[in-house]
């Protein structure tokens, strides 16, 4: 509050990501939860744009995230695994690999323009030294490398953590803000993930259960954030943009997971539920205030946007697919429609949407087996040929939905209609040219190991807590689903 | 726009009711629908109240717009059928019965303090004279008995319909308003009704296919009305509430029907996809802008509320069981949260809900022989033993959901849950207190014959088309469902 003087120097602005971890498209009041709980988050929206047709780049943690810091979809960052065919696969306690060297993440790119950076909650690019975020642009960390597992079985965040959460990112925003030193802030709050938590000051106070106490909280946080942007008056200098990393895991029942609105299915496939997520940009004096966006755009284009916002050239050495999506915010632009939005499990490219079709080339939800055993990541749901328990393959005649008449998957085109003919021709062309250009990186969680876990965290010696690592056996790492 | 003095003297405001046909909770921006095209309606909730906790009294036309008039549960109302157990019916052409002398309906009672009332679109209570709209306290009628049937097989409304749906409620307002005459508008518009229709100015304009052409253009019919008020200076002395008669019709497919948001199955069901709509109340200068409430309503209380808001005192010689909504939407009490809703089919009770908790007494989607013939209420959806399709008895331990965790009706509570027999005992006594002070009304929908069919429409002879009507053979209508 000590600052009146406006920083809008305009060259570095500031760049703050809010992601959330597992909380779906149907969980802001602006999108449709009919408790409507998020009053900040809806008062963000309706003083920026909203995005719509927003994806996540993987219906899981780890990959969703390594694409966002990178720009990149994972079958080329490594974040995917090749152990079995369509997997999706992240980095437990005892991953060997985690984000490679040879990646360029956003912060390090920012520092280009002088940036500070700060992670502020989960990591889950890797626990290994090699693979933590100091090691990998950011300049300051609070938070876990991994979270909800570990060789103590805690969790990563205690029920007083989310105070601590906001407490360090808005500290953050503070001292760099006296200090007149562009920043940016990677946000990622857990809360929303199971096992979920809230603060003392939250608890029963939704009427969701306590999945709402935690978006409440994180609510509450968020609006803290943006008020403390505008008490310093950076508010006009920073860009602010907020999402989660997978669609709300179902799987988990209703106490601990949220809402993906209208959509099929959620976490861990690849249908809307799994992939579409909640989407705000915030930017006053530069987003116009109450848009709505149906821009098809995805999580690598924040690393693509938050460079083009910096003023900072993208790397020219390998292939991104993240846009620069400034047009779009800022101009309200069209001109990217037709970009293509591709859906992976591991390797396997199950899904491409272009425009308002999608068209699905493998579908699968879990196997029979899982099913049996209660894990259901459609519970309530079943749409025939659609929401398959095997591995099933349409390479040859997509199953194609239009997403604006039909954003639930329900009804597939009819192959025999004009309709079906004209869009796979066009999705195709599309999908070819994806396909033969796409060189995949080295799949980095493959591995596993006993010994890589974190047996002796910081610490550990005053507690006398710490332990002796096993003998290394690497095994290949397996991926039920 | 030549009448610049403000109309607010207060004792007899005007009142609208925007009522759509099928229209779907999830079908509303402001409510979740991923392509955002309701601009009006969204504007309307941000100027008015937004309840998202509305409710239906039928998932069908006839019975839930009788209840909407007369402010009692269509079982009361005559409105149901006991041909077989637990069956929805309406008015087809061929039903002998309709909306009986013994009902007052709201224009009436409006009379009493001098208003004028018109119906625009559909009635639906009865297409023989006796129970036609001018006999029930209209004054004014610009619309038609049914829809969609008839003996000369024609949509009711032709696609220029919306055009002149929108017209006649503005020259109605306009003339009453130059003539400082307190109004009832009753605005039934029907093109989001399978057959869905939009005028050549919106059709192709929505991302969603014919169907939201339909609701593009009722978006901006409502936004015309609503400017029309604010022009003629009377926005602050008409109350206007908009809703929908049932949920979407999910059976008619994707070009067909709307969306029911997060919420399990859709019309002719007594889930939350049926029976819970819309709804927005508006009226500058008394209402809150921008408020939201999670107040359990329904159309009944339409009734009691525009008897307050005109300053009438209810009927006092029978049982009613809408109520008085003015303390919530004026004041934002919540002294009514507890008040209980009921869903019923024909003269069974199927459900009530009882502040977060709803209890299901029988469970029925459709049976197995109509989903045999391609009938599907709950398409994509598949909940174990609630989406029934036999007609499940639940009487003894009834299914029970907390609809703010659980608004998808997927996880019942666990009878051995304290949390389930503490919502049981109280559920019971509302329930027993319901059902021994229920005296039903005499079934109208039960006795169906071709004799009384609209063979000679007005205009038939200059056409040439009167027919003969058939001798009288009445027989017991088949309700399917
Ligand atoms: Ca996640
Ligand atoms: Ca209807």
């Amino acid at each position: 509050c000590s600052l009146t003087e406006k920083q809008t120097n305009g060259s570095s602005p500031n760049i703050i990501i809010l992601l959330m971890d597992d909380m779906g498209w149907g969980d802001l009041g602006v999108l449709g939860q009919p408790s409507k709980e998020t009053p900040n988050l809806d008062a963000m929206a309706a003083q920026g744009i909203l995005l719509t047709n927003f994806y996540t780049a993987n219906p899981l943690c780890s990959p969703s995230r390594a694409a966002l810091l990178t720009g990149r979809l994972p079958v080329r960052n490594g974040f995917y695994t090749t152990n079995a065919h369509a997997r999706n696969a992240y980095t437990p306690q005892e991953i060997v690999g985690g984000i490679s060297k040879d990646e360029i993440l956003l912060p390090e790119m920012l520092k280009k323009n002088g940036y500070i950076s700060k992670i502020v909650g989960k990591w889950h690019l890797g626990h290994r030294p090699q693979y933590l975020p100091l090691e990998h642009g950011f300049d300051e960390w609070f938070g876990s490398p991994n979270c909800h597992f570990g060789p103590y079985n805690i969790m990563c965040f205690p029920h007083l953590t989310q105070l601590y959460i906001l407490f360090e990112g808005m500290d953050f925003i503070r001292r760099q803000t006296e200090a007149k030193q562009p920043f940016f802030l990677y946000w990622a709050a857990d809360a929303t993930h199971s096992p979920v938590y809230a603060s003392k000051n939250f608890l029963g106070k939704s009427q969701r259960g306590r999945y709402g106490d935690a978006v409440m909280e994180l609510d509450y946080s968020i609006g803290q954030i943006l008020s403390l942007l505008q008490n310093l008056g950076i508010e006009e200098n920073t860009f602010v943009f907020f999402t989660s990393d997978n669609g709300a895991a179902l799987m988990s029942g209703p106490q601990e997971s949220g809402s993906n609105g209208p959509f099929l299915c959620g976490k861990e496939t690849t249908f809307e539920g799994g992939m579409r997520e909640p989407a705000i940009a915030w930017w006053p004096g530069h987003i116009k205030g109450g848009a709505v966006s149906l821009q098809p755009a995805n999580v690598m284009d924040l690393f693509t946007t938050s460079l083009a916002v910096a003023g900072i050239s993208p790397p020219d050495d390998r292939m991104l697919d993240g846009l620069d999506l400034t047009p779009v915010l800022l101009n309200g632009s069209h001109q990217l429609d037709n970009r293509p939005i591709f859906f992976y499990r591991g390797n396997e490219m199950m899904a491409v949407r272009l425009g308002q079709y999608k068209a699905h080339y493998w579908t699968w939800s879990n196997s029979l087996e899982e099913l049996k055993d209660g894990i259901n990541f459609c519970p309530g749901q079943e749409v025939p040929g659609v929401t398959t328990h095997d591995q099933k393959e349409h390479t040859l005649q997509p199953l194609i939905f239009h997403l604006g008449r039909d954003p639930g998957e329900k009804y597939p085109l009819s192959v025999l209609s004009k309709e079906y003919q004209e869009v796979l021709c066009s999705v195709s062309a599309v999908v070819r040219q994806h396909q033969k250009t796409l060189v995949p990186g080295m799949p980095q969680l493959n591995m596993c190991d006993l010994a890589v876990m974190n047996w002796s965290p910081p610490g550990c010696e005053k507690l006398g807590k710490c332990l002796k690592p096993p003998t290394s056996a690497p095994w290949k790492c397996n991926w039920p689903h």
